[in-house]
């Protein structure tokens, strides 16, 4: 049977940050040599009260610890949305191999926009990058979250 | 009897960070209304195998947890070294009022080098910041650390 990719796992994980509230990204890690999936996880910022607890971050925790390494030079990290500053820079730490992600984000992100972590002087890896990957589905469940949000 | 101060506080982290084999970066945050130090931490990358184990990050950690609250915006927080892109981030993210911090990083710093976080476009808050503070005593440590890396 057919396995599911990387990127919808994400998208699965998105659904669930959905469900608890959160807003709706999610993230997967995986061993680009076995196609393992490392690490599936999503936003918790709202039930942990951390700020730092977006889905990127707790998701390179997660395979760090899985792998006992603080390097993840032979994965790739598949993510809903566009990473902010701090989860590129995670990312850049972490040495991940590949980032592909889903909607664009102008007033977030860190990548194509604000800090573009990975264009500045001072960082020192960059991951391939692919953006836009089922950018429309990404999109509409996060507007949906946001849409609910402003009716409350 | 006079207390410590937060500074020295963090600088006492920084000793135990040095001790314990980790870049010696400490972090305290503390309530500027009671002068509490809510979290005081050190660098444990190494130790926890975890790229996103700084100090300030940690921190932030901690007393999100301790006050139950995911926003920091009377709290002050202090660390000796200029805080990465990743920390300059969840600084912002947590609202923090002030941030002071020792030395200055060309390096690897986000605040006034390389991605410079709180002028980006997308950075919707940015603490009051004081650089420079004990900068030769925090600067002497860490150049004391890396020169006993490279000998090794």
């Amino acid at each position: 049977m057919a396995k599911l990719s990387p990127f919808a796992c994400a998208f699965l994980e998105a659904e669930k940050a959905y469900a608890a509230d959160e807003v709706p990204v999610g993230a997967v890690i995986v061993d680009s040599v076995t196609g393992e999936i490392i690490a599936a996880t999503h936003n918790k910022m709202e039930c942990r009260k951390d700020p730092t607890a977006h889905a990127e971050l707790l998701a390179i925790q997660q395979a760090c610890d899985k792998l006992q390494s603080i390097r993840l030079e032979k994965c790739d990290i598949y993510v809903t949305l566009e990473p902010c500053p701090l989860c590129a820079q995670a990312i850049s730490f972490a040495r991940l191999r590949r980032l592909y992600f889903g909607a664009y984000d102008p007033k977030g992100g860190g990548v194509d926009h604000g800090a573009k972590i990975f264009n500045a002087s001072s960082c020192h890896w960059s991951p391939e990058i692919f953006g836009g990957v089922e950018e429309e589905k990404c999109a509409q469940l996060l507007k949906k979250f946001f849409i609910n949000k402003r009716e409350l």
